[in-house]
C-alpha cells in the first residue's frame, strides 16, 4: 500500500490522482492533502480519502475547516510551515507536487530536502529553481520523478536505454489554439478563445500559457534539468493532435517515443505505480481513427513567449525564475481582461530586459528574483495601460 | 570485441552488417560468413574483413572459391553441414541470421541448439518453426534478438517496461506499392511495379512479399513467438511513411514506439551492440520535415495474403510453414513472370485449403510441411497455368 500525499489536491491534477487512488485503493492511500483557499472542497475530499493530515496556504480557510471538522481525526494545518510539515511527512511513499505556480516551489524542495520521493506535475519548481533541485536530489538519491505529459513520455523512453547514448529530447506541442493565427490576428484575440485548448482539458493558467507557447518554454527548462541534458539537445516540434507525448533520439538513429490518448491519468498513474503500470484500460490508441498526424517547426517569430524561454535558457542564473514570475503576472492580468493576448510577451521581454544576471546559489536567489520580477512586471503592465 | 558471424553475408541485411563492422573495427570482428552460390562476392568480403571461417551452400562455388584462395588461412566449408558448422562455431558473440526463406531455419536452429547468441533477420525460421525456435531458446537461456524493423521496434519498446503490463503489440505496415490500388487493379500489377518499394530498399522477394501484405503477415507470426504474445494481442496499423517501425500498447494507456528513418543499419547495429549503440550518426529524424503521418486500418479483401496470415497464425501448427513455402514459390513464380499478382494469394489459398491440420513437435515436422506444401502449390500454379 503506498501512502500519498498531493500538494495542490483541489486542483485538475490533483482530482485526477483522486479519481486514480478511488479506482485502486488496494494500492494507493491517502496520507495528507494540501489546498490553497478551497476549505469545502477539501472537506469533501476528506471525507472521502481520510488523509491523517490536511493544511490550506490561507489561514482564514484552515479555520473554517478547522471548525467544521470538530472532533475529526484529522490534523488542519495551514500557511507556508504548514505545507511544508505536510510535504515532509516522514510516512508518505510519494508527494505530488502540483500546486500551480510558483508556490509550489517551497514545499517541494523542502520534501526533496526531507529525502522524500517526489512527483513533480507542476513545472514552476524546476523553471524557477532547477538547478538546486537536482542537486539535492543527486545528493538524496532520490530522482524526481515527471508528470507533465511530456516529461513522463521523455522519462518513459529514457528507461531501459542509455544515457549516454542520447543524441536529442524532442518535446511535442500541441500549438494550442492559435497556431494557424498571424501575430494581428493574435492582437484581437479574447480570453474566450485563448481557453479553449485543442486537445487538453486543464486549468487556466496552463491554458493561457499554451496558447502563448509558453507552456512549452518552460517545459524545455524543465527538461534541462529534470534530465540533466544541455539546451542544445533539446528540440521542439508542433504536434497538432497531441498524440505523440514526446520523443528521445539516439545516437544510432533510433527514436523513442511515448503515445497515448490525452489523459493525464496515465502518466500520474505511472508515476504512482512505477516501475508497474495499473490497468486504467482507456480506450484502444487506434491510430487508423486520426488518420494523419501532423507536424511544424516551432515558430518563435508569431509566438514570442518560447523565443523569450530559450533565452532565459541559454541566459540561465535566476533569468528563468524571471521569466516565469512575469508571465504568472501578465496571465493573470490576462485571465482578468486587464492587458491583450500579445501583451503578456511584452511584459515579460521588457521585465527579463530590465533584470541583472545573477547566478543561483540558494533558493532565497530564486525567490528574490521571483519577488523582484514580480513587482517589475507589475509596474510594467501599468506603464502599458496608461 | 565481439566476434560476430553472419550466415547471409552476400545479401542486403549481410552487406549492412559489413558496413557497420568495417566503421567499428575497435568492436566487431568477423568471425564468419555463410553465403550461398555467390563466391565471388563472398570472396571479397573476405578479403576485406579477414574471417577464420566461411561457406557457401552450393559446392561447386565453394570448389571455385577453394581454389582461388588457395593458401589462404580462411576455412572454405560447403552444404548444410558446412553452414551449420559455422554457425555453430564455439567462439562467436553473435550469429546474426539473414538467410532469405526457408533455407534459414536449419543452421538458426543449430545455433540456438549450440546455446549461441542469434540475432534473426529472417523471419521465415519464426514463421515455420516458432515454437520450436523459442522453446530452445529458452532452455538455452539466451533470448533470440530480432533485427526486422518492426520487430526491433517492438523490442525496444519492451526494453524498461514490464512484460505483464502489454496490452497490444502493433505492428505498422507500409501498405506497400499497391496499397491505393482496387483489387481490378491489382490484376494488371506489373513486376516492375511490385518490386518498387516506396521506403526500404531490400531484395526482390522481401519486396514483393511487401507488395502483398504478406510481410506483415509474416512478420505478426514472427511476433508471436519472438515476444510470446498471444494472437489476439498482436494487431496492424498501415503507416505509409514507415517511420515508426512498430508500437506496443501497455494497460495504463502508455504507448511506447520506435521510430526511425528507414535504415537497417538502425535495428542491425542494436542487435549487435546491445544494450550500448554504436554513434551512427544518421541525419535527424525532424518530424517536420514530413509534416504529416499517415494511418490505415489493414484490408484483407484487397490484400487476402494478410487474411492468410492471420488464418495460419490461428490455426497453428504447421499451418505457418505451409503458408511460408506456398508464399516462397508462389513469389519465386511471380519474379519469373509465371503468375500474375493475385494469383500468389490463391495458390497460397488453395495450398493452405488442401493441407491436414498437423502439430509441430519437432524440426522434421516443420521441414515436412515445407516440402509438401512446395510440392502442392507448384501443382496449383501447373493447372493455373494450363
Amino acid at each position: 500500500m503506498k501512502q500519498i500525499i498531493i500538494l495542490g489536491s483541489t486542483g485538475s491534477i490533483g482530482a485526477s490522482t483522486l479519481d486514480i487512488i478511488a479506482r485502486f485503493p488496494d494500492q494507493f492511500s491517502v496520507l495528507g492533502l494540501v489546498a490553497g483557499t478551497s476549505d469545502e472542497k477539501l472537506e469533501k475530499q476528506i471525507h472521502t480519502f481520510r488523509p491523517k493530515v490536511v493544511a490550506l496556504s490561507d489561514p482564514q480557510a484552515a479555520k473554517r475547516l478547522r471548525d467544521r471538522l470538530n472532533n475529526s481525526a484529522v490534523q488542519v494545518l495551514e500557511g507556508t510551515e504548514g505545507i511544508k510539515e505536510v510535504a515532509c511527512h516522514p510516512d508518505s511513499d510519494l508527494v505530488l507536487s502540483a500546486i500551480v505556480g510558483a508556490a509550489g516551489l517551497v514545499p517541494t524542495l523542502a520534501a526533496i530536502q526531507a529525502g522524500r520521493r517526489v512527483a513533480l506535475a507542476n513545472k514552476e519548481p524546476m523553471v524557477m529553481a532547477g538547478q538546486l533541485m537536482q542537486e539535492e536530489a543527486h545528493r538524496q538519491g532520490m530522482p524526481i520523478f515527471p508528470i507533465d505529459s511530456e516529461h513522463s513520455a521523455i522519462f518513459q523512453s529514457l528507461e531501459g536505454h542509455r544515457r549516454e547514448d542520447v543524441r536529442r529530447i524532442i518535446l511535442t506541442a500541441s500549438g494550442g489554439p492559435f497556431w494557424d493565427f498571424t501575430y494581428e490576428q493574435m492582437k484581437d484575440a479574447t480570453l474566450d478563445k485563448a481557453l479553449k485548448h485543442p486537445n487538453w482539458d486543464m486549468g487556466a493558467k496552463i491554458t493561457i500559457d499554451s496558447a502563448t507557447l509558453m507552456n512549452k518554454g518552460l517545459e524545455v527548462i524543465e527538461a534541462r534539468w529534470l534530465f540533466d541534458c544541455p539546451p542544445s539537445q533539446l528540440d521542439i516540434v508542433v504536434h497538432r493532435e497531441s498524440i505523440i507525448h514526446s520523443l528521445v533520439e539516439y545516437r544510432d538513429g533510433s527514436v523513442m517515443a511515448q503515445l497515448g490518448l490525452p489523459d493525464m491519468r496515465t502518466p500520474i498513474s505511472y508515476a504512482m505505480s512505477y516501475p508497474e503500470r495499473v490497468p486504467l484500460d482507456p480506450p484502444q490508441l487506434d491510430l487508423w481513427n486520426y488518420g494523419k498526424l501532423t507536424f511544424y517547426q516551432p515558430d518563435t517569430t508569431r509566438f514570442p513567449c518560447l523565443g523569450l524561454a530559450y533565452d532565459a535558457l541559454k541566459g540561465g542564473g535566476t533569468l528563468p525564475a524571471i521569466l516565469n514570475a512575469a508571465n504568472e503576472v501578465a496571465v493573470d492580468v490576462f485571465l482578468n481582461k486587464g492587458i491583450s493576448f500579445v501583451d503578456i510577451a511584452q511584459v515579460i521581454e521588457h521585465t527579463m530586459n530590465a533584470s541583472t544576471p545573477q547566478s543561483l546559489t540558494c533558493l532565497d536567489d530564486a525567490l528574490e528574483a521571483d519577488r523582484w520580477a514580480r513587482e517589475k512586471a507589475a509596474s510594467c503592465i501599468h506603464s502599458l495601460a496608461s
